[in-house]
This record gives C-alpha cells, sequence and structure tokens, in this order.
C-alpha cells in the first residue's frame, strides 16, 4: 500500500491542509500518474464550499482538483494494452472512470455515462502527489502544448470547447461570450479560431483590449441600452460563463433565429425562463458539463495547433491557500494553476 | 373593392359577432382562399383572451382562425406562377406570408422570417369567406387527404411534426407527449409512424385505451411516484403541449443524456428552469413554432401516407360561440372544426 501526499479540506469551507491516504491495488484499467501541475476552477471552489449541498453532497475529507497535467508511473494490465506508456505526459480532467457498456459510452459519450466518476466527487483529485484514473480519461498530450499550462485546458477548455461540435456550430456563426474568466478567456480563443465572429459580454471595461487581443471583434463592457439593441437577433449561440443572476429575457432576445444560449458552470438555483422568446425564435437553452473523450483529443489538437493557451497564473500547490484567497479576490490571472511541490 | 363576412372579436374575451370587411385589390404575389373548413386552435382562444398582451398585443376587431382548408379563388400575376391553380384545394396555418430574402427565408426557414406576418396577427384571420395569403403559405393539399379534417395539421400537426425534423429525432428514440389534447393526440401519432416508442403523460386516465390506439406504447395518468422512478432517464425528446404549470425538475430527470424537452404552445409567463439537470444530462429546452414551407410538405405527405388524421368535431361556422364554450367545457372532442356558411 502507497501512502500518498495530499491537500484536503474537511469541513465545508475549510482552509486545506496536509492529509495522507492510502491507495489500494492498482487496478487493472487503471494509471496511476504523478501531477506535475493541477489548475483551480470555480467547481473546486463550489465543492469547497459545499454549494450544492442538496443535489451534490460533498464527502470530506475532500481533495480537489481535476485540472491536472503529470507523468504516468504505472499502470495495470488492461491500461498497459491501451497506448500509454510509463513516462509519457498525460493530462487528466473532470472525468475519473467511465463503464464502457452503458448507452453513452457505447456511443462514443463516455462523459455521459451513467456508471461514470468524476475525479474530485467521492474521489481524491488532483491537489495530490498522484492521482488514479481510468486510461480511457488518461489523456496524452499532443505535441505542442505545454505541460506546465495545459491543465485548464482539461477541463475550462473542453467545457467551452465541446459545446461548438456538440451544438454544430458553424465556422459562419457568430458567438458571444459572456463572463471573461478562466472559462470565458478559452471559449474567446477557441470560437475565433473556429472562424467565428465573436462578441464579448464583460463588467470589466478596464479589461476591453485584452480580450479583443483573446479574439472578439466587439466587447460589449456594461449594460448600454444602445448597444445592446444593436446586437438583438444576431447571435447564433451565445456561451454563459459567469453563473450569476443575470436578465436571461433579455439575453435570450440577443438570439438569432434557431439561436441557442448554451450555459456552463454549475448553477444549482432555478432560474426563471420565458419559454416564448424560445418559441419565437425556435432557440434553445441547453448546458453541459466537459466533452467526450474523442473531443477531448480533437480539443487539445486544435490549442496545440491555434497556439490557444490558459492565461495562467502559478503558485506552490504548498501555498494553495493563499491562491485561492488571490483567486477570490478577482485579483488573480485567468486561471491559477498550482505547482506540486511536495 | 371585395366585401368579406368574418366572425370578429371587438375586446378581450368577447364573444364572436358578425363582422364585415372591405378587401383592397390582390397584391400580386397574394393569392385568395375561399375558406371551407377551420379549426379552432389554442392561439385563437388566447388571443381572444389577450392573454399575453404585454408581449403580443391584440388589435380588435380580431379575426382568429388559422387553421384553414379551402379553395384558391383568385391569384396576383405572380402568385400565378408558382404552380398553383384556380380551384385548387389547400391549406393555410399560421404564416399568411413571409419576405423571401431574410436570412431565415433565404435559408428555407420561412417561418422564422424576420418580416413574416402571421395570419390573425394585425390581419383578419380564417373565421370568414374568405383569407389572402401569399403564394408560398398556400399549401397544396396532397392527395389522400381529406380536406373536411386537414385543417387542424395547418397548425396543431406542423406543431408536433417540425421538431422531429429540426431537433434530428431518430425512431430509435423513445418519445414522451405531456398533455394529449389537440396537439398532443396529434403528437402521439406522428411519433409512433416516426418510428419511436412512445409514451404519453395525460391527467385523464379515463383515455388510457384511446390514447393507446393514437401510438402510445405506455400511458402514464397521473403522478405514481413508481412508475415516475421507473421512467427517469429514458427519454431522448419530451414534447409538452399543455402549457400548465408542471414540475419541470421532474420532467427534465427523466431525460436521457442528450435528452431534449420541447415545449410546444404559448407560455407566457416565465417557468423556473434548474439548469444542474440540464448540465448533468448535457441537455436542452427548447420550443417552435409552426415549421417551414418544406417542413409542411413534408407533414402532409407522411400524414397522408401513414393516415395520421386529426379527430374532430364539426359545428357551423355560425355557431362558433357555442364551438367554442363546448372546448372551454373540455368535453369536445381533440380539434373542434367550423364550417364555413356564411
Amino acid at each position: 500500500m502507497a501512502t500518498i501526499k495530499a491537500w484536503a479540506v474537511f469541513k465545508p469551507n475549510g482552509e486545506l491542509q496536509p492529509f495522507e491516504y492510502e491507495l489500494p491495488p492498482l487496478g487493472a484499467e487503471e494509471v496511476e500518474v504523478k501531477v506535475e501541475y493541477c489548475g483551480i476552477c470555480h467547481t473546486d471552489l463550489g465543492f469547497i464550499a459545499n454549494e450544492g449541498a442538496n443535489i451534490i453532497p460533498i464527502p470530506y475529507p475532500l481533495v480537489p482538483g481535476h485540472e491536472i497535467t503529470g507523468t504516468i508511473v504505472a499502470m495495470g494490465p488492461i491500461a498497459a494494452q491501451k497506448g500509454l506508456s510509463i513516462g509519457q505526459k498525460v493530462g487528466v480532467g473532470w472525468m475519473k472512470s467511465s463503464c464502457g457498456h452503458c448507452d453513452p459510452c457505447l456511443n462514443g459519450e463516455q462523459n455521459l455515462c451513467i456508471n461514470g466518476q468524476a475525479t474530485i466527487m467521492g474521489n481524491y483529485g488532483g491537489w495530490a502527489e498522484r492521482v488514479r484514473v481510468h486510461w480511457i480519461w488518461t489523456i496524452p498530450l499532443p505535441e505542442g502544448l505545454d505541460i506546465r499550462d495545459a491543465g485548464p485546458l482539461m477541463c475550462a477548455g473542453i467545457t467551452v470547447f465541446a459545446p461548438l461540435m456538440e451544438l454544430d456550430i458553424s465556422p459562419t456563426s457568430h458567438i458571444g461570450v459572456i463572463g471573461i474568466g478562466g472559462l470565458g478567456h478559452l471559449a474567446l480563443q477557441f470560437a475565433a479560431e473556429w472562424g467565428a465572429k465573436v462578441t464579448a459580454f464583460t463588467n470589466n471595461p478596464a479589461k476591453t483590449e485584452e480580450i479583443k487581443k483573446l479574439g472578439a471583434s466587439t466587447v460589449i463592457a456594461g449594460n448600454d441600452a444602445k448597444e445592446w439593441d444593436s446586437l438583438k437577433g444576431t447571435f447564433d449561440l451565445i456561451i454563459v460563463t459567469a453563473a450569476a443572476h443575470l436578465d436571461w429575457d433579455k439575453i435570450m432576445q440577443l438570439l438569432a433565429p434557431n439561436g441557442k444560449l448554451h450555459i456552463l458552470g454549475i448553477l444549482y438555483e432555478p432560474i426563471p425562463i420565458s419559454v416564448i422568446f424560445l418559441t419565437l425564435g425556435q432557440r434553445s437553452l441547453s448546458s453541459s458539463l466537459v466533452g467526450s473523450r474523442g473531443v477531448m483529443d480533437k480539443m487539445l489538437r486544435f490549442a496545440a495547433r491555434h497556439g490557444i493557451k490558459p492565461i495562467t497564473e502559478h503558485f506552490p500547490m504548498s501555498k494553495v491557500n493563499e491562491a485561492i484567497r488571490k483567486l477570490e479576490s478577482g485579483k488573480a490571472a485567468y486561471r491559477v494553476v498550482l505547482d506540486a511541490d511536495f
């Protein structure tokens, strides 16, 4: 039995504390990855705060972390036959395992596996020396991606990329991105390289120039009625990354006929939806969580080919509490990455 | 100038009264149709009641009626070049005209025309001797459809059929239909002939056998927790035709991964949507209004080929007030059709 060092919270909103746990023998389909870097996602913070306790109860101690990059250090006998090798650089995201035999798995939608397990739900995540993961969710990093900053692609990246594929978004589309943070700054880059016309919505006018460099041709910073009116009925897709209380009626009216409003990020509270605005333009409201293994690979190759990368700020993992405080102050870069230093 | 006899309401919730109006010269792209039959749709009743006054204000006098079948009696010079002929049997539905040159029109989605006009919005509808309609919305009735009962296909029929095409619903799907009335009883027939497994939800257990004959293999009549639980996660599409206050969280959890909840009928009040249930299964909420001209033709041919037809009860148009009272009492057949008797 190997002892693993990790950082855990022991109660809702607790500080991260050193934590050790024992690993059982490695499963036949499992891969053991030495964690080198791990991003901090808002879902980690939501789990630490136990925000959705009535829907997703969090067992403590909780070891967060699901934007992992690192090195394969061990493989079970089945995993060893799946094209992976010891020493290979890989990423691990939200999904820890999928069953392979349910309907979604058999259809290549392993992220929708009805028996699937998440890296940090009932399992110890990536703010640790090592993690164990099913071989199918052990994702080889393609040539050209920097292992230091690829972690956030494994969750934030796939989350904003998958809707472009799943919703059949054409490069001729007009795409809006509401909320330019960890997810949003990647959504802008993916949407622009997708070939789309991109408009960003932010509540921080100071970031306008920076946001344009990320790929937005237009930046709406605020609630100017004229600006909003001029955009009515023009968006084929609006990606909402800010799970805040928004004026949903106003946003839906920005959609073109057949337009899609896609909400990302975990939103536990019901929101009021005026169906009439969906009806009149044959529009839809949808949401999703990460993406399938096939889409994950496509996303990483697309990012490598187009030079899409998270804008990050690094902290040693031992300074995780400090990192979270900076993130919560709103003063950190788009994504914070922890460098494992056990 | 021709004088047209019609039935109109002059104030919200008014009785229908005889009304006459003058027609201007026929437009070049217009077709004049002698009304023989016209269905009563819930949207007619909603307009009579001025239900959505803050979103769609109704100008009075209002001549309702948009489930029309009849005969072409005149055509403008452009309309006359579009394959139609005097004396031809045709149908007219929700759409009176579309511009032909906006984005949706150019893409064959004329029902989403941004300059489109509806048959009963600012125009006098089909509870009248004659109506005028753009040639593109003058729909030839295919061989095998009974003109007496084809009217409800022009609105209720296309409304439930179009989502099967627009949402790319496979015949391998499990389709649920909530609310088995004017729209629902057609949705069951279309879904069953589509090849899908069909489950109906009704609050009227007495109709169970009748509903099975319409194509449902399972009928859920009530709120039995075990029955509902057994259906969790199994529907690829749920069509909601009852615009009542439903338990949306419970309904969304019936959807399979990638499942679609499609709401039909006009719903002015916002409904509370728990986005988390969309997120976890990559599901969507959508809505639509009728369908394009191309889909309209496909629907009519599909209905004729499969013997799909509305179950109707006929009243002379002069008894329209009586017909509405019977409809509102819940004792009428699935669809009421008025026979023009001016």
